[in-house]
């Protein structure tokens, strides 16, 4: 057979997908399984998307524009507006999924061996889009004892070289729930300006913002619009994730005209997605209300509990809906494959990320798991129970090591 | 601003997108604009699809497995071993659209700066899914005085350089409307058997065959199941290209469980569109039956309509709703703006698609269009009256030109 492309041994798999068949094997056993690592969220897609989607009244199920359908940008372009964010239906591209997003803006903005600077723990397929584009991620690490902040302009300036393209950030964060103050993104500006790089901005997660805090969208930017991609989904924010819906937004006219191009090799987003997504425009604010409320009662169960936990560092996210937890054990790829082989705590037991997979620095992350908080209380609870016991229990425990790199900080 | 990537300059425009402005304004002058430049059919999409989405009863739009849905993978392989070839579920993954079945088997199979040979013309997007690959296309010219008839072994030998790496074909054929013979995939198949190449078989017409003729898929050459990738897709088969639902196909299990890791990375194909698209398998055989009768008497009032023009040459598809016809002008871009900016007849013109678009060598194709037979045959008996008129006034009319060629043959 002849031989596979050197991209597709590059290309990682899911940190997740090798504990798969672990799971499965619990599962098998008799045992419930806490699934606390996928951003699946169990939310109710909003009435007007359902609704809209049991009376079609479609004859033929057409392409649609290949930048999507207008009156959805249009709606699009309100949405924004009603945030605050000056944005034009024509600055914006309908793809499928942020997923799609990201892959136009790397092709439309990137050339092979170009290095794009990403703060870690970052989404772990950015790592599969930059391989696919041929960049060269840079990682920049954020530390959990600092909330993951976003680090000081010097920290930056070091990581640049000719070769630097681009700034990546996700904000609010996957995996930190990290929200990135005003004050954070004008350093980013200030960077971005200097040294003329394009500043890629995944914000998905924009409508989960806890305890009073609102997103700043790097669109409100001034100075650098010829620089900002945003990258947008209605996946999170209308619990739609199988809809593939995103968009990719810039005020920079030749990058859309551009990004466009390589839509238009792929015809269309997915037409039924679209239909979903613009009457998901109609949702009512206090559908966000009652999800907003939702998700700060299970961050608090889950983060509040796992702080309790002798050993245990977990900053409470201020967005998305993931925390990062560092853990007094000795390799968190080890201890997650454990606790779903070999342990069990009244027939129950967890699965979790391992964090490494979010990070690109070899070996950072050994520690630190990432939770989404995707399920009910109750079931948070017991498995925040679950954790306690076995870290108790687990043969790798390492107690001293994060205490006293607590304290180092 | 900095700059944009090198891909996105080499990526080509749609070659029918420049004529959209010139379709606009006639039709802000009042006149009907016949569209025989699109492959979006007016075909209704089947009942069983439409009934299915209008009983969803979803209450999360979750992602699929990045795989898609496992019901949907059986139920295709099903479909595939009804047609006499023997697939499991797990030789298919669900992608979105053909399209990115496309990108995931380039991605997969080729490195940068490797060839491919594609005989042309062929569909304008590979050039695109080429380009965001890095892959260079070699193109293989098929005639149309042959019937676009695959070139015999020698030619193909010819092109093989120690660059390349796969073939790729498009069976039955847009935009020429061939049905490649047992014949010539067996010519194929030495071929890619000799220089292990990749084979890339293009299949989403497979269900449009004329005059009793039926498709020969790829994944029935024995002897190199490791080198076959199939391509399909729900658009055209159930006329819902909107659902942006396809497959790669493939017996080596290598290949699939890596494209799988580019899957991954987009998490999942549309679910909506995937509902859809199960929901079609049950479409009955006389919806498939209806549909060719319809696409025959359509085929068959164009070409024989076109073929009593003076001057133009169209052979007759055996398969798919494209035909590829030479006329009687010095260019066809010119001729395709002309025809809608300064022409009308009776207050009507047409769209074409002018052939350039469609080859990879410099000046082919042009004196040819693409015409795909996608409006009821009332417009189409319109449309053909308005190509005689408009050939017969247009100032760049070469008529010896055509008559030679032909000739020379």
């Amino acid at each position: 057979m002849p031989n596979l492309s050197e991209k597709s041994f590059a290309m990682p798999e899911s940190p997740i997908r090798k504990l798969v068949p672990y799971a499965e094997a619990a599962k098998k056993a008799g045992r419930t399984v806490y699934h606390l690592n996928i951003g699946q969220p169990d939310i109710r897609t909003p009435k007007e998307v359902l609704d809209k989607m049991s009376n079609l009244n479609l004859e033929v199920v057409e392409y649609s524009h290949s930048a999507g359908f207008q009156s959805y940008r249009k709606g699009l372009a309100k949405y924004y507006n009603n945030l605050g964010i000056s944005i034009n239906y024509e600055d914006i591209l309908i793809t499928t999924g942020g997923s799609e997003a990201i892959i136009f803006a790397m092709q439309t903005c990137f050339n092979p061996g170009d290095q794009v600077i990403i703060p870690e723990p970052f989404y772990a397929n950015y790592n599969g889009f930059a391989i696919n584009a041929g960049l060269e991620v840079v990682p920049i690490t954020t530390k959990i004892e600092e909330g993951f902040a976003l680090p000081p302009v010097e920290e930056f300036e070091k990581m640049i070289t000719p070769k630097t393209r681009g700034i990546l950030i996700c904000n609010p964060g996957n995996p930190t729930g990290c929200l990135y103050s005003e004050d954070e993104l004008n350093v980013l500006k200030e960077i971005v300006k200097k040294h003329d790089l394009f500043l890629f901005s995944d914000e998905v997660y924009r409508e989960f913002c806890y305890d009073g805090a609102t997103a700043t969208s790097a669109l409100s930017l001034a100075g650098v619009e010829e620089n900002v991609v945003v990258v947008d989904s209605v996946s999170k924010r209308y619990s739609m994730c199988g809809a593939r819906v995103g968009a990719l937004i810039s005020k920079n006219k030749k990058l859309i005209s551009t990004a466009l191009k390589f839509g238009q090799a792929r015809l269309s987003p997915p037409t039924f997605g679209q239909i979903a997504g613009e009457a998901a425009l109609s949702t009512p604010a206090s559908y966000f209300e009652e999800v907003s409320k939702e998700y700060i009662e299970r961050r608090d169960i889950l983060v509040k509990g796992l702080n309790k936990i002798e050993g245990v560092l977990c900053p409470s996210p201020k967005g998305a809906f993931y925390a990062i937890a560092k853990l007094p054990i000795d390799n968190a790829d080890k201890f997650c494959q454990w606790i779903l082989e070999e342990f069990h705590y009244e027939n129950q037991t967890i699965m979790l990320a391992p964090a490494t997979g979010f990070y690109a620095t070899k070996g950072a992350g050994e520690q630190e798991v990432r939770i989404a908080y995707v399920l009910n209380k109750e079931s948070l609870q017991k498995a925040v129970k679950c954790l306690e016991i076995a870290l108790d229990q687990y043969p790798g425990r390492k107690l001293e090591t994060v205490v006293q790199e607590t304290q180092e900080i």
